[in-house]
């Protein structure tokens, strides 16, 4: 049986863009990769009536209604008293709830008393609900189901709606589908949207079971294959013959599944192998090492950097030869060698990347054109050059720069073409 | 008069979670701003029938109607179609917008030839509407008022949709309002976004022209004026009092007024005094360079800087000592000025930041906490360490530690105290 549902979101704050409803985003790709319809998204402010009316509106037209935000201690936060008036529910103390708000209290304000009378409100829930434990945050979402209508609700602040979504939502939807549910996501890298989009076009509008879908973002394509099935092993076997076809067509563009990212795909593969990386940036300024720092563990093989937006900084921290800058410019593919030689030997790392280029919004002093970009990756006994011409606005081109990175890098490590 | 508005968010890659709905925090924001009430967002697909529901529903409880998105070439671009019929407008062929698509189609693809057909059919437009030419993509947009109802259609690119809120539809829906509405934006940091607002919360509720609104992210608070008067002026001179009552109340945490961020003003000041700067980060990893590098010119005064995310590369990048290591360990105040003063010395930068603590997510192996951070900034014949203990994830650590170092930057450059 196929399900539609609504997202209504809960907050004033979003109606004033105080913040993006990024929460609508999450519960939607999840929801699709489920095989739930969704139609319609509503954003309504921290008001009862109005709360009301979308609820009716709502109710009238999906069969699953997942709210998020609201459920928090203050009087402000009305969500499941309107939804629970709305389906002619009672709210009802929950002694679990109420129990695992104190020990959450407790790990986060050690010193301090007990927890207010406003807190232990958000112990009241739904009567007949599935209570959804928090263990990220202090109020409980649930779910219920009344007059055929399934109602969730999740807390609204991103750190909690997203693990609460995945371990409690998630759980309790796939019980009203058919089967199981699975996916499988293959991130691409080198090859643009479109020309992905437009390769599979046919494909994608004729797959039923897994369906195919994409998603874009800065450069890069993931392809979602999602299967239902009596069991997660027999879905997974639907998705498999897909994939493999997938993998076949784009190759070595491929590269990961079920990955957060390249630079993720690239940090595994170092300490796999125990080696170490070290980066010299020019127009991404810091990005690469950002990206790789971002991730916990990075401190293992990644030994650091040189940020070097200045030719003295090339000469100095670098050593790139004062004659390769002045022949050649600082955005070419013998400096950019350099730099990549200059950041090894100065951390003693295993690999090293380098990137010098373009990013804008001016052309460089030689006349180079925004979104020329030369990366070089360099190792024991060889390097690499890989000259781009990057699109787009100087945040993209400095985005795609440093993925260009990742990828030489990623290329190299799996024994891939560079 | 008063309006209320509704933001109609058009584009099934928003149901299916592919993108998030941005395009609704930036109107509401400014229609805020306006003084316009929002009390609903909605999202629809690419389906003229829930479309018009969503039309429907909107027209009976808004007077401003704001849709964005589905204006582009494809069949799948129906608003303006849908929306002209609902209000029972003819879409009539615009020269002027033909003219200008024609323009901007020569400037994107200087070698290819003429539009196609498709491209033409974005130059319909709703009969007696106010053209919005769109100078930074194709698709124009309009407002026309039928009913008693404004609609206004936006692109939904973000990159679109900002500059055509801001120079197409803020002038027509100025013009709905009476007299002129003028803001300012005092930027914070340095105090937690609940007590700034515990602060001003009596504050914020009495007052009524001008309207005090508070926008907190990332320990940053934005603090937003705004009145409504005949003339700009004079609304201007209803915003200078109480933009002088709260300069007064927060002192040096106000960092600026209608300025984009603390590393944009680090920027300017550096500017003006012909100051340049370097950074040597270890727990931020790039995060600190990476925002001043964000800012177009950022090359006229950052000189860059190292990234020492091992004691090895402290040394010898930075030259800090082994014994200064060995004694206090990285995570240390004297290890921090060390690192200011090494990096100020390989740049030869007037000033020179560093930053070192630990990011998370585990202690450090000397059994430092998570959050410890200590930041220094080194000027010739002088230093300064600060401490923080900063709270949350990895990613809120990295941020918050890079905004300390750029708020001793400007305070040391506006001669403030650190």
């Amino acid at each position: 049986m196929s399900h539609t549902a609504e997202l209504i979101a809960v907050g004033t704050e979003l109606l004033l863009g105080s913040i993006a409803n990024t929460d609508a985003q999450t519960v939607s790709k999840a929801l699709s990769a489920l095989g739930i319809n969704v139609y319609f998204h509503t954003v309504v402010g921290d008001n009862p009536q109005r709360l009301r009316q979308a609820v009716e509106i709502a109710r009238g037209r999906a069969d699953v209604i997942i709210t998020t935000g609201g459920l928090g201690p203050t009087c402000d936060d009305l969500t499941k008293n309107v939804l629970a008036e709305c389906f002619g529910k009672k709210l009802v103390y929950n002694e679990e709830a109420a129990r695992r708000m104190e020990a959450y209290f407790r790990k986060l304000h050690p010193d301090s008393g007990k927890m207010t009378e406003n807190n232990y409100q958000q112990a009241y829930l739904p009567e007949g609900c599935v209570p959804f434990q928090n263990d990220w945050g202090t109020a409980p979402g649930c779910g219920f189901e009344a007059d055929g209508v399934h109602v969730l609700m999740l807390p609204g602040p991103p750190s909690e709606c997203g693990p609460m979504l995945q371990h409690r939502a998630v759980p309790y939807l796939s019980g009203l589908t058919d089967g199981v549910i699975a996916s499988r996501s293959l991130r691409l890298f080198g090859m643009g949207e479109s020309s992905v989009e437009a390769q599979l076009r046919e494909k994608m509008n004729s797959m039923r079971n897994p369906t195919l879908a994409p998603y874009a973002k800065e450069g890069e394509v993931e392809l979602r294959l999602t299967a239902r099935a009596e069991t997660e092993d027999a879905a997974l076997a639907l998705i498999a013959p897909a994939e493999r076809e997938l993998r076949e067509r784009f190759g070595p563009l491929v590269y990961g599944v079920d990955v957060p990212s390249l630079e993720a795909v690239c940090l595994t593969l170092l300490g796999e192998k125990a080696l170490t990386l070290s980066a010299a940036e020019s127009c991404t300024g810091g990005l690469l090492a950002k990206r790789v720092t971002d991730l916990p563990g990075a401190s293992r093989v990644f030994k650091g950097g040189v940020v070097s937006y200045t030719n003295e900084v090339k000469e100095k921290a670098l050593g790139v030869p004062a004659e390769l800058l002045a022949q050649y410019g600082a955005v070419s593919a013998p400096v950019a060698r350099a730099m990549a030689r200059g950041v090894r030997a100065l951390t003693g790392s295993d690999l090293a990347l380098s990137v010098t280029g373009v990013a804008g919004p001016d052309s460089d002093e030689r006349g180079n054109p925004v979104g020329l970009v030369y990366l070089a990756l360099a190792w024991e006994g060889g390097e690499h050059v890989r000259e781009i011409h990057a699109a787009g606005p100087r945040p993209r081109i400095r985005t795609v720069a440093a993925s260009h990175g990742f990828d030489l890098l990623r290329r190299q490590l799996a024994g891939l073409p560079l």
